[in-house]
């Protein structure tokens, strides 16, 4: 059996790291619009701070992501 | 048996990375429309933090994809 | 059975701790998103807290991916 036959399914384990980032950013970003409705005037802190944690969890995607790449580049 | 054997596999299951995406930006959006409703001249500030928020998420889908391509392209 | 048939698997694994994080960071991030609207004076402290929990939030995931990074470049 060929060292190599797992790679595609690992590759594709990985970058579903990014199921949690995305459902995640998604629900962060209906809870800011909520807000934004409540105190139309601090649109801006809120938006900073929506920012500030999406790229946090954005980062996690991120991981998954890179190891995704470095299992097809490498282990091909 | 052949290396190649689980690419199809593989490179489908990179690509269901796009679920977490699809179903949190569509709550996103939502959440955004009652947002707007009860804030309707709050209606760009809201429409700008949905498309950032969006953004984000999407971008976990392209992970997904950019792999599946990847998958197919380099492992078959 | 060779024994770096299964590397891209256990890297895989190993890089989906990040769900956690990435789903639970945002869901801290949506309720400061919240806490902003309902006192937007206390912002600088809300993200203060915001940035501390998500940075021990962020780290699980930073886990994850050290050991699929070592499990690619080492085992293979």
């Amino acid at each position: 059996m060929d060292s190599t036959l797992l790679v595609a399914i690992g590759a594709a384990i990985a970058v579903l790291t990014g199921i949690g980032a995305g459902l995640g950013i998604s629900l962060a970003t209906g809870k800011a619009a909520d807000a934004i409705a409540r105190q139309p005037e601090a649109d801006g802190k809120i938006r900073t701070t929506l920012l500030i944690g999406c790229a946090l969890a954005e980062a996690t995607a991120i991981y998954g992501f890179v190891i995704a790449l470095l299992i097809v580049l490498l282990l091909k």
